[in-house]
């Protein structure tokens, strides 16, 4: 059965032509003990976030959201406002903070963004399965959430954990670090993971040992697109774009460009 | 020279007579859509926080919040009336948020954090340095804040990853993750490590690794406080106890049975 995140991105993905999410890292500093500076400062990051989904929300695929937006707006202030908005663009929206808890903190974790509006949440498989990410993918299957897992992140310093090479306590072989994370995705039931558009060689590995239905979303695009182009001949599903689209001059033509870049492949 | 974290526990603990940070695990769940609803369950969270406080903040060394009270208090909203609460008590106050995601973002949710009062922020070393916690460092530098990191958490499933046997890329030997990320907290600068009081072993060993400056902060301590006092004896230096405290019939009571035990060793 096809998770109502999915289909909600494919249907999207498929009416505005489109295979990218858009990361909204917006943002704003905000100063210590002045309530009134605060509260000018989130309505101006809902209405910054408002205008770039009028410039591009008919041709993006899905919405990612991270800390960096999620901590000022507060889950129960604005940001249900913000998720409203997104949701008159009939656009899936990914809660990216990379859950790493342990389980009864993941379960409230999981519940206040479920509760919030997200349809799916990301998750860090490095704290293994029982009392860590099992309470994350109970409480999703409560609320008919998604999840998607860290296989291979796309800042230079990921290959010191993602690309470890580690041995199996049971046989002794040795395996890299993402494919024992691609494998998790595939017995705890991800939704999709994540592996950098840095690494198409990677993707290739990944989308090898992944289950068919399970979606590869590819971050670290820049504003040339061409990584995302090379990840998704790679077998990414989707591209994660950010500041390579709301920080250029024309984001509508940015968005046309990569999308027609990625609808030629 | 001493960070101001580490200052500020060290007076407090020595004032208080005791080693425990208090985990202020509350929680609270929050409906979609009601606002008036999310006000008042804020303020009970706020005040809920506070009567605890009243009950043992002259009898433990620091506080450490994490996501489950985060995310419904908002950064922005009611968490700086929280820690100046926990200020009035002289007491530090840790965000036990996990950081683990790219740089740009770890740069944020650290501002964040520190411009809204934390002493100390926790991190997870598995995303490695460059683009990662080079970014959480440096601001930590710049509020003269303290970075904490996860050694071995204290939940089943941790050793899936905190265990792991690591293959080193240059010389072939084989050593286990948390002795890897011992050496990172040495390498970057960290005042803090998490160890789980389940490990007095692995405590022992991550002991003789670290830099003696650098202080273990075991959670994973159960009601009758036993492993807490295995824990110091193996050379951790504060434990963490959360619920065991609160939800005892006194929590004062419960403190001073922990500070008793400890404070004989």
């Amino acid at each position: 059965m096809v998770s109502k995140f999915i289909s909600k991105l494919e249907r999207s993905s498929s009416a505005n032509k489109s295979k990218i999410i858009l990361a909204l890292d917006l943002s704003s500093e905000l100063k210590k003990n002045n309530k009134a500076e605060w509260e000018n400062i989130k309505k101006q990051l809902l209405k910054q976030a408002e205008n770039i989904l009028n410039k591009i929300g008919d041709k993006i695929a899905g919405v990612k959201i991270n800390n960096q937006l999620i901590l000022p707006l507060g889950v129960y202030e604005y940001l249900p406002d913000l998720i409203d908005i997104i949701d008159s663009w009939k656009l899936p929206v990914i809660a990216d903070v990379k859950i790493n808890d342990v389980g009864h903190t993941n379960e409230w974790i999981a519940k206040h963004f479920f509760n919030a509006g997200f349809d799916a949440l990301i998750a860090n498989p490095f704290v293994g399965w029982k009392g860590g990410l099992d309470k994350v993918f109970e409480t999703a299957r409560a609320y008919n959430g998604s999840v998607i897992l860290l296989v291979y992140m796309s800042h230079p310093g990921a290959s010191e954990g993602f690309h470890q090479i580690v041995v199996d306590s049971q046989t002794g072989f040795q395996k890299p670090q993402f494919l024992i994370f691609a494998e998790k995705a595939n017995i705890w039931g991800a939704d999709g993971v994540i592996v950098g558009a840095t690494s198409p060689q990677i993707i290739k590995s990944v989308r090898d040992v992944l289950k068919k239905n399970i979606l590869i979303l590819s971050p670290g695009v820049g504003v040339q697109g061409g990584e995302g182009v090379e990840a998704i001949r790679a077998g990414a599903s989707y591209i994660i774009v950010g500041r390579s689209i709301f920080d250029s001059d024309n984001p509508s033509q940015t968005v046309s460009l990569i999308n027609e870049s990625l609808n030629q492949i």
